[in-house]
Parts: C-alpha cells; sequence; structure tokens
C-alpha cells in the first residue's frame, strides 16, 4: 500500500461510495456517508503502518501518526487502571517477543528469560520477605525483652538466648538464669520488694514509650504510607487503584522499623497484617527489575497478589493458608497461574524463614500445638457460642473502631497524632503491667493459651490442685482448679476487657498496627475461659447427661487449649470475615485434621453472626471510611435498577461530551479539555447520528496534543484533529492535520440501556473496567464510570454517595 | 397508565415527535423515525405491565403479552447455556423472595430457608457422597479379595476382616489366619504346589472376567454414560454445557455398581475420577429438591463444583486438595460463596466416610504415611529426576492413550466393546497374577510403596540383609540390598512396564476407569526403584563428595518412601498437570510440612516438561476428541486476530439473518427459522440501518409463535410480530399482532468489528456468555458464538475446526 494512512484523491471524492461488506454499510470516514475507508485497511490490520509521512507535499512529521507519544497508556496518581488495556498491552508485548524467538540465539534467550521471569520474580520476593520477616521477628523479640531487662553476656541476647548459654537453667525455668538481670536488679540490686517492681514497673511504661515515640516520629517523618495495617489499601491497590509510593522503597523501608518499634512498645497490635504490606512492598520493588512487570500495572498486580500471600505465609508460617489468605481476601485478579506462583512464593518464603529459625525451636509456625486430644460432638455447642462471640465481637469492633477512626478524622484528635500514640502507649503500658497476662506480648500469650496442660508445665493456667493418677503421664485427667487458677482466671478476665477496649483505639493509629494478633487474642482469653469453666463443670457434674457416656470421672475430656484456639478462629473471623483461609492457617498451625470441624463451625457461624450484624468486615469498613474506589466482589448487587438509572449524564443536565472522529479542532479539544473533568472522551461520526467509534482517554489527549505542538511543525489551534483511518491530503493553506487515531480506544466497552445494573457490575468486577459507554437501539447515550457504580451502590445503601473520592 | 402495552391513536400519530434525551434520539418505536416510546416506559421499567389487554377493540388475549410462554429460557440437549442470563433470573428470583419477606412469617421462612437452601444441599451433597464412597470402598475391597479366595466364617468378609475375629493371628501375619482359605484350599485342599498355584491362577482370572463382563453389560444395558472418569464431560457440563442424563439417577446407580465391579476386576484402572462423577451425580439428583437450584442452570453447577470437591475429598481423604482440585482442575465458575461450601461439603464428606470407618484403621486418608525423614538439598537431583519422568510419562501416555481411543472410534475396534473389556480384562489377569505387585490392587501397592521399612515389616522390599543397630528402633539405617530386595526390584520392574501399558489401552473402555491410581502407581514404582538405587549408592559410595558430610556410614539418610511419593506426584501431575492442588492432597496424605518442597519441585518441573512436550492434559486431550465445545479458562488466546476475522458472516457470504422490531410476520420469522438453523436473531430497527434493538433466541421464538397460535385468538401466518415497546391498535380486518418484546434480550453484548480476539475470548470466558454481536460504528455487522470462537482457535493451532460438534 502507497502512502498509507492517508487516502488518495480519487479515495477521497467518492463519497457516496460506501463498501458493503455483508449487506451493511462500512463508513469509518470523515462524515457519516463521507469517504470510505478502504476495505483491505479494515481487514488487513496488521499492514504495517510505519514509513516517514513525507508524501503528497504535507508538511514533514517528526513523529509517526500512530505511534503514540510518551506518556500515552500511563496513569495518574490516585487513578484507577483499565484491565483490559493493560492485559491487551501485555499479550502484545508477549507475542512481539514470541514472533522474534527464532529470528536469533539472543531474541530466543529474551523469550525463555521473559518466560520465566514470572518465576524468578516471585522467587526473589520469597526470599526478600522471608529474610525480613526473619529479622523482624529477632528484633521485635530482642525489644520486647529490653523492656523488662537485659543480658549481661551480650546487650544483644533476648532472654531466651541469654540463658541458652547459662547451664544453671533448668528445664523447668528455662527462662530464668544469672545472665538476664531485670532493670531494677541492675539499678536496686534486688530482685524483689515494692522499690524493685516500681524500679521495673517505671521502665517498662519509659522504653514502651520510647518505642512508640520512635515508631510514631518516624512513620510521621519519612513515610506516612507506613501506618496501619495496609490491607485496606493493598486490597484497593489490587482492585485496580493507583496509589504511588505506598509500595515504595521508603515505605519497606520505614515499615519495617516502625513495625519492631510498634510491636515492642507493646501496644494491642500485631505485626501479621504490615507483613502482608511489607512482602507487597518487596513485590512492588523487584517488579522495578522486569520490564514485564515495571511497565505494566496488570502483570504487577499479579506479582502483588502473590507477595500478599507471602506475607501471611511468614506471619504465620502457613505457606497454603497465605495462598487461601490471597484468594480469598485481598485478590482481585487470581488466575490459575498466580496462584501456583503465590504458592511456591509462599513456599520459598516459608523456608527462608525456617532457615532463618527466629524462634529457635527448628519451626514454622507461629503457635505450635502439641496435643491431639479427640473432641465430642456435643463439644460443638460450646464452640459454636465461642463462633457467636467472636461474631459479635467481631461486628461491634468493626462499629467502634470505625466511630473512633471517624472521630479521629473529624475532630481536633487527627491534629495530634504523636500525642495521640503517646498517651495511648502510656495507658496501655500502666494498665499491662500488673497483669501478667497482659504484660507478655500478646504472641506468647496466644501461645500459652492454645498449649494444653502438660506435667511439666510452669504456667499459672496450669495449676490445678488435687492432682491424681500417673504422674509422669503427658496427658493430665480433669482436675479441679486451685486458688491459683481461679486467680489466673480472674486475670483473663481483666485482661479480656482490657484487650478489647486498647484493640479498638489502637487500630488506625499513626503506627503500623496490625489486628490479627490482638483479635486472636482476645478470642483466645474467651475460649480458654470457657474451656476451663467446662472442665470444671465436666469435673464437678460428671453424672449429668450431657457428659455421662463420654466423660468419666478422671477422664481428660476438655482440652481447654483448644477452645483457646477455636475462640482465637472465631474472633479472627468475625473480624476479619474470612473463613476457609482462616480454617486453613489454622489447620497448618496444628498439622492435624482432627480439629477442622470445630473450627470450621465456629468460623462459620461467626462469619454468620457478623454479617447479620454488619455486612462489612474491618477491612471493607476502612476502605469505605477512606473513600478508595473499591468494588467488592464478594457481595452480590440486589437492586433492580437499570444501566440507565446510573449513567452520567443524567435526564436533563447536558449531554455527554464527545468528540467527532473529524471536524474537531485542537482548540475545540483544547476547550472541551479546560471546560470539562471527565476523564475520557467518546468519539463518534457525527454528532447528529451519535454512533460510536471509539473512546479517548483525556491523560493520553492532552499528551499527544503537547507532544504534536511541541514535536510537529504547523500545529496550532486551528489544525483538525482526525480519529479516522484516512485522512484527507491537507492543503497547503491549513495547518498542519493531527492523526489520534492511535490513541482512540477502538473497542470501547458498551452496554445497551437497559441492561440491568447487576450485568454492569458484574461485568465491571469480571473484567475489570473503568468505564463503559451507554447505548440505545446503536446510539450513544452516556457513560458509566467504576465511581458512578460505586456511588450507585452508595445511594442504594443510603449511604453518603459522596465519600466515594477518587476516579 | 392506561392500556399499559399498547400506545394511544395520539401517541402514535406524533410520528416527528422524537423524544430528546440528554440530546440524544431515542427511538424504541415501529420504524426508524416514527412513533416515539413515552419516556416513562423506558425510564419506568418496573410499572406493572399486567392486566387484561382487551381495551382499544383489540382481540382479547388469552396470555399476557410480557409474560413468556412456558418453555422460554430453556435449554435443549447439546447446547451451551448463557451464563448471564441465568444468573439475571436467580436475581430477579432472589429479589422477589427478599422483597415479599416482610409479607407475612410464611414469606419469610420461605425467604431464610432459601437463603440456606445453598448450605443445605452442599451438606446432603457431603452426606451423600460420603455414605456412597463408604459403601463402594467396603464393597471393592470385599470383591477383590474375593478373587483370592473366600472367609468361612461368613462369605461377606474381606481377608483382613476375616482374621480381625481370629484368635491365632500374630501381628506380622495379620492377614493369615485359619479362617480364610484360598480358593485352591477349598477345592484342592492344599495351599501348596503347582496344581493349587494353578487353581488359583485359574479362579482369580475367572473371578476377574465375570466381574469386568458384568461392570461392561450393566453399562452397555443401562447407563452409556456411567463409563470412562467423567472428569472430561464433568468439566464441560460446568464450562456452562448440557449432557441430559449425564448425571442422573442411572448414571448414579450403574457407576456406583460398575464401578466396584470395574476396580475389582483387577484392571488398571481406579476409583478415585468416578468417585467425583459419583459425587457430582449425587449433588444434581440433589438439585431436583431445591426449586433454586432445579430451575437454574447456573447455580446448579455452583453444587456441582462443590461436588467435584466432595468427590476428591473422599477418594483421597483430601478435603483442601479437593476444594483446590475442584478450584484448580475442573470449574469455570468458582465464586468465593462456592469455595466455602466446598470446602463445607468436602469436610462433611470426609467425616461422613471416616464414621463408616472403610478402611478400618479410623484414618481419612488413603496412603497414610507415618515417616518424617528428614530429606536433603542435594536429593532435588534425584526428585527433579522423577519430575522429568513423570512430565515424559504424562505426555506420552496422552499421546498414546488418545491415538488410541482414536483408533477406536474411527475402526471396527469400537463396535465390540465388551469384546474389548473381555480381551483386556484376561491379559490383565493373566498377566498380573505371576507379579505379587501386580497381584495386589493397585491401591495397596501404592501404599506398600510409600511405607518406609520398618523392624516389624514383612514387606519383600524391606528385605535387607546385614541388619545391624539396634532390634527395636523404628527407622533403619541404610543396608546393603539381600537377594530378596534384588529379585523384588526385577520384579517392580516388569511391574512398571505392565502398568504402563495397560493403563493406555485401558483408560476410555466402557465401564468407570480412573486415572490417578494407576498413574500414582506407575510414578510411585519409578520412585521407589529410584529411592533403592539412591540408597544402596549411598551406602556403597558414602564417601562420594556428594554424600560426605550427610550421609555417613550407619545412619538412615535415604527414605525410599519418600521417593516413591515424590514419583506418584510426578506421574500424576504429568498425566493431569495439576500443581497445586497435587501438592496439598500429597501434603494432606502426610499431614506434614516437610515433603512440600520435594513434592512441589517434582510437580512443577513435571507440569513445564509435560507441556513442553504436548500442551493438554489427559482431560483437554478427552474433550477435544470427543469433540465438546469447552473453552479453557487457563490458556491465554495469543493470535493477533479481530472480531471481524471470527464473525458469522464472513466477507462474500449472504448477510446476517435479521428481524426487524416491527414489520414482520409469523410466515417471515417462520420461513427464516425454516431456512438457517441459527440459534438465535438479533432484532434491528430496520434492515436499512441496522441499528440494533435486542437478540431472540430460536427455541424462545419458536415456543411463543407456537404458544400464541395455539392460545391466542386470530394469529396466524400473517400476523405481525412486534419487539417493540408499544404496538399501534390493531384494525379489526387485520390478524392479531403478537408481542414478543417479552422474550428478547434488551440488552445483547456487543463489541465492535476491531476488537482484538484476546479480549473477546476474555469476556466469553469471564462472563459466559454464548454469543456476541458484532458492530461498527453502531450499526450490526455481524455475530460471534462460542463455537465461532472454538473453530477460530482450532484453525490457528492447525487442527480441524470441524470436530467442534455442538453448540
Amino acid at each position: 500500500m502507497n502512502n498509507p494512512g492517508y487516502c488518495s484523491e480519487a479515495d477521497c471524492s467518492t463519497a457516496t461510495d460506501t463498501v458493503e461488506i455483508t449487506g451493511v454499510t462500512l463508513d469509518c470516514s470523515g462524515t457519516e456517508d463521507s469517504p470510505p475507508m478502504r476495505l483491505e485497511s479494515i481487514a488487513g490490520h496488521d499492514t504495517p503502518e510505519g514509513g516517514m509521512m513525507a508524501a503528497n507535499g504535507a508538511p514533514k512529521m517528526m513523529d509517526l501518526p500512530d505511534e503514540p507519544a510518551p506518556g500515552v497508556g500511563t496513569y495518574e496518581d490516585f487513578n484507577t487502571i483499565d484491565w483490559v488495556r493493560e492485559k491487551c498491552k501485555d499479550r502484545d508485548r508477549h507475542r512481539e517477543i514470541t514472533s522474534r524467538k527464532k529470528e536469533s540465539i539472543c531474541a530466543w534467550i529474551i523469550s525463555i528469560s521473559d518466560a520465566f521471569s514470572g518465576w524468578l520474580v516471585v522467587l526473589l520476593v520469597g526470599l526478600m520477605s522471608g529474610a525480613l520477616a526473619g529479622a523482624i521477628d529477632i528484633s521485635a523479640h530482642w525489644m520486647t525483652d529490653l523492656k523488662d531487662g537485659v543480658c549481661l553476656d551480650g546487650f544483644w541476647f533476648n532472654q531466651e538466648h541469654c540463658c541458652w548459654s547459662s547451664n544453671e537453667t533448668t528445664f523447668q525455668e528455662r527462662d530464668r538464669c544469672p545472665q538476664w538481670k531485670s532493670w531494677a536488679e541492675l539499678i536496686t540490686g534486688s530482685t524483689s520488694g515494692p522499690f524493685a517492681y516500681i524500679v521495673n514497673y517505671l521502665s517498662y511504661v519509659s522504653w514502651a514509650l520510647l518505642f512508640s515515640f520512635l515508631a510514631v516520629s518516624l512513620v510521621r517523618a519519612f513515610a506516612p504510607y507506613a501506618c496501619g495495617s495496609g490491607i485496606p489499601e493493598i486490597k484497593t491497590i489490587l482492585s485496580g487503584f493507583i496509589i504511588r509510593g505506598y509500595l515504595g522503597k521508603w515505605t519497606l523501608l520505614i515499615k519495617t522499623l516502625t513495625l519492631v518499634l510498634a510491636v515492642s512498645s507493646g501496644l494491642s497490635l500485631g505485626k501479621e497484617g504490615p507483613l502482608v504490606h511489607v512482602a507487597c512492598c518487596c513485590g512492588n520493588i523487584l517488579c522495578h527489575l522486569f520490564t514485564k512487570y515495571r511497565t505494566n500495572e496488570a502483570k504487577r498486580r499479579e506479582v502483588l497478589s502473590a507477595a500478599a500471600a507471602v506475607g501471611v505465609s511468614v506471619a504465620f508460617g502457613a505457606p497454603i493458608g497465605g495462598v487461601l489468605f490471597s484468594l480469598e481476601e485481598v485478590s482481585y485478579y487470581f488466575p490459575l497461574k498466580t496462584l501456583w506462583r503465590s504458592f511456591f512464593a509462599a513456599l520459598v518464603a516459608a523456608f527462608t524463614l525456617r532457615s532463618i529459625n527466629p524462634f529457635g525451636n527448628s519451626r514454622l509456625v507461629l503457635f505450635y500445638v502439641e496435643f491431639h486430644s479427640p473432641w465430642h460432638l456435643l463439644e460443638l455447642v460450646p464452640f459454636i457460642l465461642l463462633g457467636i462471640f467472636g461474631g459479635i465481637w467481631g461486628a461491634l469492633f468493626t462499629r467502634a473502631n470505625i466511630a473512633w477512626c471517624r472521630c479521629r478524622k473529624t475532630t481536633r484528635l487527627g491534629h495530634y497524632p504523636v500525642l495521640e500514640v503517646l498517651v495511648v502507649t502510656v495507658v496501655t503500658a500502666v494498665l499491662a503491667f500488673p497483669n501478667p497476662f497482659t504484660r507478655m506480648s500478646s504472641s506468647e500469650l496466644i501461645s500459652e493459651l492454645f498449649n494444653d496442660c502438660s506435667r511439666l508445665d510452669s504456667s499459672k493456667l496450669c495449676d490445678f490442685s488435687n492432682v491424681t493418677g500417673d504422674p509422669f503421664s503427658g496427658a493430665l485427667v480433669d482436675r479441679p482448679a486451685s486458688k491459683s487458677l481461679t486467680l489466673a482466671m480472674v486475670e483473663l478476665c481483666l485482661a479480656l476487657i482490657f484487650k478489647m477496649i486498647m484493640t479498638v483505639v489502637t487500630f488506625g493509629m499513626k503506627v503500623p498496627s496490625g489486628l490479627f494478633i490482638p483479635s486472636m487474642a482476645v478470642g483466645a482469653i474467651a475460649g480458654r475461659l470457657l474451656g476451663v469453666a467446662m472442665e470444671q463443670l465436666a469435673y464437678y457434674q460428671h453424672d449429668w447427661v450431657l457428659f455421662s457416656g463420654w466423660c468419666s470421672p478422671g477422664a481428660n475430656c476438655i482440652t481447654p487449649g483448644l477452645y483457646a484456639m477455636v475462640g482465637a478462629a472465631a474472633c479472627l473471623g468475625g473480624v476479619t470475615r474470612m473463613t476457609v483461609s482462616l480454617v486453613v492457617i489454622m489447620f497448618e498451625l496444628t498439622g492435624g485434621l482432627e480439629y477442622i470441624v470445630p473450627l470450621m463451625a465456629a468460623a462459620m457461624t461467626s462469619k454468620w453472626v457478623a454479617d447479620a450484624l454488619g455486612r462489612e468486615g474491618i477491612y471493607e469498613a476502612h476502605i469505605r471510611l477512606n473513600g478508595y474506589p473499591f468494588l467488592e466482589a464478594k457481595g452480590e448487587f440486589s437492586h433492580k435498577t437499570l444501566a440507565m438509572d446510573v449513567m452520567q449524564p443524567r435526564r436533563g443536565y447536558p449531554p455527554l461530551s464527545v468528540l467527532t472522529q473529524s471536524g474537531v479542532t485542537v482548540g475545540d479539544a483544547q476547550a472541551l479539555i479546560a471546560n470539562t473533568s471527565y476523564s475520557g472522551f467518546p468519539v463518534v461520526i457525527s454528532p447528529e447520528s451519535q454512533r460510536l467509534v471509539g473512546f479517548v482517554l483525556r491523560r493520553d489527549l492532552i499528551i499527544s496534543i503537547e507532544n504534536a505542538q511541541k514535536r510537529q511543525e504547523g500545529v496550532g489551534s486551528t489544525s483538525q484533529i482526525f480519529f479516522t483511518e484516512c485522512t484527507p491530503p491537507p492543503s497547503p493553506d491549513e495547518s498542519a492535520p493531527l492523526k489520534l487515531r492511535g490513541i482512540m480506544d477502538l473497542s470501547p466497552f458498551t452496554v445497551t440501556d437497559l441492561t440491568a445494573m447487576d450485568i454492569v457490575v458484574d461485568i465491571f468486577r469480571k473484567l475489570g473496567l473503568r468505564q463503559c459507554l451507554v447505548t440505545h437501539n446503536g446510539r450513544l447515550l452516556g457513560i458509566i464510570t467504576k465511581k458512578d457504580i460505586l456511588k450507585h451502590m452508595a445511594q442504594m445503601a443510603n449511604q453518603d454517595p459522596d465519600t466515594i473520592l477518587f476516579n
């Protein structure tokens, strides 16, 4: 073909000669029925369009007409990506690489390395996240112990490591040794007495204050995005939103540091949620090493999905649970390829962490449970009770926390984040110290609550009186509670109330803060309390109908540790509304199939109860609080509205701003851009016919016009913009035409005005659209954007639609 | 509104009065610019359209115009469902129930029971499948033993049960007891000698022949769909295809019976794949109890997805693996709700099976492995070798089996299915009897190969000479092989060759036949062989650089059972191309995280190698062989074609057959139906404008016309068909008009002709479309159906496009 892109004089003069294909008039041309396109240039879509455009006396152009200007196809901050376009871009890139594969050995190597780069990047994410998690575990452990005392053999040892090297340790007192000095011992020389207690108390509070002050200052000074758990934002990012810097180098660095500080300060928060954020930062940073992932937002999100799985994998030592967490809770687009890679990455990370061995016990899991006692079918009743408790707590917590966060957003409280953190830290530390169950870290507490009492256990929770039976048997029979156990129960009750209140005010402060561990702690305390109560009931009332037959005196029929486990699952499920991934995580913790049914029963009850009390989990609630444009993949859209009820413009408003495929000047386009704030414009054949040709994004249009004005001679505000396949040859006295077909999306998604909104929502969710055009009998009528849908959904739920902030 | 559905005389006369909404002309009316619709009837889409249509002197109609005739919206056999329409239907139903919820207590109960019916149906599926699986396990075990002998205490005991009651059994010989008589013992009275051997041989072959003859006869006589594994068909059904009777009562009954017979006959097949089919039959049958699932094809497929998970859960005792199998391998549409329900159903089924306790060991899993010996990083090399073997075997097996099946389809072989089964049974039985490893059932073989040698093991595989070390230690150190072990290795080699060949000819015969167990057996044999070889190498060459440092003499550094496990995973992965679900199933078998990395390494290698040698797994290959319209969700469509290259009609062919929204008579429509075989027709405003209004399905059109002719007076072949919102009042001399707007899909999916095919394929996959219309600049140009896409993909892969058989 000669002069591709320009029609010859003869072509453009045959104004009425429309080409008939299959009985339908094809007219891609200037006005509705004027010069037709050549048939070959529709069908021969892959004809090369290159070559300099200097023919026909047209002004010499610097730019090839169909090669988009740099920057076209990128996104601005706080905007939503178009998944379809991104995936298309990637497929084009992939096709190009594979088509060149046979040309040379170098191209073949590029093609192979491209094919394996996906695996390589998730391998690196696994290694890096595993290593970081190990470092975080070790430092948090050490700094937590630093609040109590210091090791004389070397200040860098934590209490456990310090006492390993000691020969004077017995098994019972493996955490006590002469090398480890509490602050009171160092300062006053005595380990007991009210003065030593006060010194320990003060040093505990001071260290906590120091740590939390450092944490909040670092966050405020260097990386404001490092606060919180990060999971709501990651869910939003994975759904296709862009928040630049949220997964950047600085966020990673500061989040890692401040996470250690925040955990060590003893605040009621966990490191598991933020570890997901840390892993996603690793994923995002490592994506920059590979062109495939650096340049494509959709492909990068596949790596981030895998990274989210890695985060949970290292947080709990549960690779399968991590993958299911990513699938169930955070991911939006999760093809099978991502499933495989997530699994691979989660395994690599778990094994990296195990090689680092931060807990010093060669174990992968956070809370290892050794008992395998059977449970009785009747015990399902207390398990379901725990599920109901978890559901109520989850719903209440979400409401209370959201109310508190809204209060922080709207009142003067939000102006003093540092002060807030310091006050909460002081209150936490002052209240926590006197109670042994709150003084220890939440992970230690959960660990202790999960474990069943064995003969060698020195825990207060296992201080039963009147011990009978074989003194060397591992499992103990049910026994009456001693006074010390009763005291421990009272302390646990206080700890429960303390944790419940402090978690509400802590989550959402300007420090990294996860929810998993505090939620699990609340549930584990409640579960243990119920478990001990059941055990006592079974001991004293073993002749009841309920217990007879399976719980004879002298048998070990109730396992309070199992109740704690079930309670933890229930509360975590109530707060986050996870089910399968939660059960799998708990199953991986115990490594046995025995307890799947109790866990499942509690998790499902908890989800149902929590859903009945409030539809949203904590992460969705925070997303809505922050007004992120997140289209939930789970919920069903159940209203009976149509596309025409949602589309813009509404009845009575000015018509949709459109461009025509020819006849628009650069000046017109610039005026349109200046007068509107829409992020894109449909291109139609003529304003009268409103027949749709394509869709142009605002950003692409601005960039292309600016680029043309800079690099192409003779482009002024009177230059005509053509979106057609062929432009008429320009006459010398006119300004140079601007050919912008290259930036137009030739396959915009359309629905009819009578399409039910549930179908439209489904299309947006499944295809990841950013906008969709609405037609009526083949004519363009309006446009629906993701934001319109979110606003409509908010309206339908009687919420304020203006809380949806971004595009 | 008066006379809904009819425009008044005044309305229809204002022919030029087009209504302007947002600057765009709306015209839903007769011809392009004639009577407009009233604005309210666009916007007020939920106005009641009921009431008798006797106004304006129009003929009295029996049928309400917008209430579709019975049968509209159903599907014919061997057709593809429209997921979007089905989901819409379900949402409408759901909305209706919830909107009535507050009207009465009865409605409230209906609404609650409707909400929980999903959970109830999967609970029932779990219970029923678990019970059936237990019955199948018990009967197959008994009948397999029947080939060897009979229990004198009662013929219904299998060998193991028979000897449980015996007091004379020692632990070593727990399978031998005086009550159990082999056939030779019963007939000749002696247990040894050549004559007894021949009697046993003959009885073994005869029983095998009897079982397989019964199996194939039952399948041929009562349920031809009961043959094979069923997984390819279930994949196709889940993707939206309709095969009536495939999941029916008869298939369930006959498949259950013949599965037991086929497994007992000793053929090289397993019961795991067919168990998935059995579970899906249960799911389908139980769906009929609930209106929600009986009437909706899409909802029913959600239950079937859960049932597929149940099948694997009971087959292997691996509930999580089952869910992932359903997600990764068989399901098409797998929302999170289905994930939760699948998990629940899989758990219920696993626990039902455990309560039945078919293996008599209170264990859930099929092959329980007790060892937890560590593995060394260097062992990854043999594991990856096993992966390569698995991949090669998987690809070769698929090719050989497909070639054999094609041969069966095209040659006279296919005419004698009973004879084929009998011949294969005789060959299998005759060859299998002399070799102890092939004489035992495949599950027993795998079990023996997976187990590591302990001191009490009487297996030939553990007959090492020169045993040293503590005689009571459970784990044994590496030892040199004895002569008996060498003989066992030779027998294993023979068994490997035997299994490889017999599996190729067995899979696809007219009996229920699964692939999992034979594939795993091949892999386990290969793995065990390699494991023993490695063990001997390590024993004799422990001073090699490779072994030094981790494998000192007298240590137990190689675990041949682990090699068998890895080999089994590799071969199963090569044949089916599963990865994550495979690893999780194997992980659930062992219950430990230790071996995830070896299993993962082997499974991934196997998948890569097999994919390099042939893209399709065995199930996809069988789907293609049978020509089912299955659009694979995994593969990427990588060609650079456009929608216009795929759509019908092609260039030069007659134009698309369309209906106009008015002006078509019943006679025209009947002629169109008679002359074409398309399954649907687009409705346009006028043939000239080709502006799309909607889409009508052939089946719905036929049913509606027939129904109107039967039930409505005055409908003849000259009656006009109206797809418009309002029809002109009929004059008395004309035939009665037919209003068919109710059967028209007002929101047909459209793409532009320049849409890249990869996007179109994506839309079809994700939304589950059946057809999509192609427009160019707002005008209808053509249509793309799922079949067109499949044909195009076959063409692009240089295959014969005419193998795609159904709609």
